[in-house]
């Protein structure tokens, strides 16, 4: 857990931290500009460094507070002191690490965790308050197991992975490396699987586990259900937002984004580098190509060729989504017209006819 | 919690208890009809009191089995046993209180609880047994902390909050005064925020906190994320409800209602009194201005001015997809309409030719 | 929890236990056929059983390299060992029961766990570690109450009850027999509900509880309202996915299935064997009638009779739904034709004119 550190640094002295460029209008004094904290450029103060992250913030850059502004050349506002970098957000994660350092518990076991002696705990991980390891579970180097976890008989946890308080990975599940998983989310539920048999709905068991890529990260409340047979899993560098819900033998490629209350349904395979905005729905055993776009709250029918953008429900191309809705908004003027021009015609026959 | 007591009360005393005036169909002895307890209207027996919310109940009032109403002067039922109040639902209120009084646990910390010593839990407060409270955390007056909740460092939480079972409150969150929290909600959940750098998406450190004001009330399994750099917030009085998902950086207003599964993505501003229905999506970096209205399920698009009863996805103004929902239903007529009109118009082209 | 068992058998001795006919293709020794687990028609190696569960998977089971494969007599592969049988799923869950046998705890309450001495549990139930349960709940035989639940206040848990890690079932709730719980479920959080007093949203106290029937199925991270003064219901045998939202009072008939991220608000009544897919949001005080389908993603907004399927926001039937779907897909171009109309007919009264 990052938390804000007091530091008072003169400008030349942060220029000289992050590696930037001290570029300042005339007649300003560089050691007399005194930072303590960051800021946005709307409610930086005059001790704040505050981040300017391209073109379009320029004007709010100009009329902000801020004591020093981090900017990329091409971005400098000459009337206001600047730090000068090749990348702002590369340099303003090295200014996080300055005033809000990266704060990790102390390695061991709380004494209130319940933890199996089959177990296998490595000696640089922390096991939080009241957390459950079950036997067979094998947690990393420098893993952070929070409050109130639970991981489940067998799971596996790579080095370095963060668990927030109440995460709750169930048997057999496997975690990769420098994963972050936030509180409340809930991996290896059963998968939503049913047979008739005589009649009725009969549960299928799911046996399956899911497999989590390195370097993923997922959201609060989210849910990832198990596979029925093999693995539900989650590609490396895929981040999932709060509340999302991945269904038993779906695959999620590498580097997807999946933003809040997206659902994806049973088996279906999305591939690489894939953005899905919030709320969207996507069926049960169709194929997302490399990169498409799922725009926001669109209801996917079918499967979205690579680098596709769609939106509606059901989903179509973007282009065309916006002809048939700028279509539609003609439609009741439209109508009228139809109207008209019957009378119109009826007129002419009439007219002929006489 | 509230819990059923018994209590049996004639009609009279319940009278006096409620500050109601009692009126009887002619002949009808007061003293015979005995209550002892609550109902709505269609479930109740005779010894329940039921409530009349308004005019539109005034069949089902009359039809209910209730040992007798409780009922405006303007929707009394003449042939049924009634006590006339200025507000039903304020005299309600006091009824809830006779027969499911709000019972306190008792002051206190839990054996089992985990609670740091560098925590200030004030004496009048309870925490629940397996609770984590955690150093720095302020627990304020007669605050409930539900069993199993998380308190993380240099939380706050004011005066009479109540947090049911396993609420999680992360590090640096800010509670307020007369504020509850159920059971699975997770307040404090990074951003979901990334940048591109060399060429991947790097997480950017979400290290501001949330402010939630006093009598708000937050839905089981919601989740609030912390902000960017400054605070997450929401309004006094504003109620949510469960499953929602609120996205670092955004500012709720005062006294609005968010229905369950509604999403609202990051940075995007809320005015008070606006009410969003059930699975309404909002997205980043917009404004929703006062006492504006989203129907359920919309998919908004841009900022919504105040006062706005918006529909759709996108949504418009709801008169606007009236018009619209209701030409696409005459859609397929108008396109056979068209093409005989076609028709026709050929014909007396033809016939002119001729 | 189902595990993974190592067990090695011939093909005639799997005949035997699962009651299926041998039938091999000509000249294959059946005792040299060793099956070791279960897969999936498209990963399974030549020691795993998979099961071809209907004509449409016959070219998938043409070209598995499984062992063998469990068929009906209708879909047998004639180049391909197959173990007969009457109904293929029946005799695969034979077939789990054999590789992953459902291992249950062992009965008693872990030391770890909070039992208030007021709670009646059955000898032959199990209590996980870091549960609590209070005074007053009574937990059947068989039950298994998973690691960190909550069980309130005068809770019921029928017989062969199965709650995962981190159930919350709140004051009163009564779960039946043969019940599956996930993980994150929160059960008996207050319905949403508040009134105008004085000019602002006032709670009203929400008393009732929730019954859960016998064989339901309930997802991860699910919450159900408990009911403003009755009970909130969900049937016998119905089957709730993950991150769905059943608001107060609201009845769910009997085998209904509710898939992932739908919401139910408020009194709605619910028919036997519905299905909702995911993602679907019902308003309240409507009612649905039995066997209704309610296509993914579907905006309900009125009353769907008994055995109706509809789609869309708002849904309509779905017969309507695809007509009106097909119309404005082609309304561009029907918009160019009324120009061109138009034009003509302007032409042909002009030359009338002249």
């Amino acid at each position: 857990m990052r938390r804000k550190q007091e530091l008072t640094l003169t400008l030349p002295e942060l220029a000289r931290r992050l590696g930037a460029q001290l570029e300042l209008p005339a007649g300003q004094n560089p050691d007399a500009i005194i930072l303590n904290g960051l800021s946005t450029l709307e409610c930086a103060q005059p001790h704040d460094l505050a981040f300017v992250g391209g073109e379009r913030y320029r004007t709010a850059a100009s009329q902000s507070q801020a004591g020093a502004l981090l900017v990329t050349e091409a971005d400098r506002i000459p009337e206001r002191p600047c730090l000068v970098v090749p990348h702002v957000w590369k340099a303003a994660l090295a200014a996080f690490d300055l005033w809000y350092p990266d704060i990790k518990p102390a390695p061991g076991i709380h004494p209130s965790a319940v933890v199996d002696p089959a177990a296998q705990i490595h000696p640089t991980a922390s096991i939080g308050p009241l957390a459950v390891v079950e036997a067979g579970a094998r947690i990393g180097a420098q893993v952070e197991v929070g409050a109130q976890c639970f991981i489940g008989r067998d799971v596996q946890v790579g080095d370095g992975t963060l668990l927030h308080p109440a995460v709750r990975l169930l048997e057999r599940v496997q975690v990769g490396r420098g994963v972050i998983i936030h509180s409340g989310a809930v991996l290896g539920s059963d998968g939503f699987g049913y047979e008739i048999i005589d009649g009725r709905g009969v549960k299928i068991p799911q046996v399956g586990t899911i497999v989590v890529e390195d370097e993923v990260e997922i959201g609060a409340n989210t849910t990832i259900d198990r596979a029925f047979l093999h693995a539900t899993r989650v590609g490396a560098g895929s981040k999932i937002d709060n509340l999302v819900q991945i269904a038993h033998n779906v695959q999620i490629g590498r580097c997807c984004g999946l933003a809040s209350q997206v659902g994806v349904a049973g088996s279906t395979v999305v591939g690489d580098g894939v953005i899905m905005w919030g709320q969207v729905g996507v069926p049960d055993h169709i194929r997302i190509g490399d990169r498409a776009v799922l725009l926001a709250k669109s209801g996917i029918k079918d499967s979205v060729p690579a680098g596709e953008t769609v939106f509606g429900a059901p989903a179509i191309p973007v282009k065309e989504a916006g002809r048939q809705l700028a279509a539609v908004k003609r439609l009741p003027d439209a109508l009228r017209q139809i109207k008209s021009l019957e009378r119109q015609i009826e007129k002419l026959i009439g007219e002929k006819t006489v």
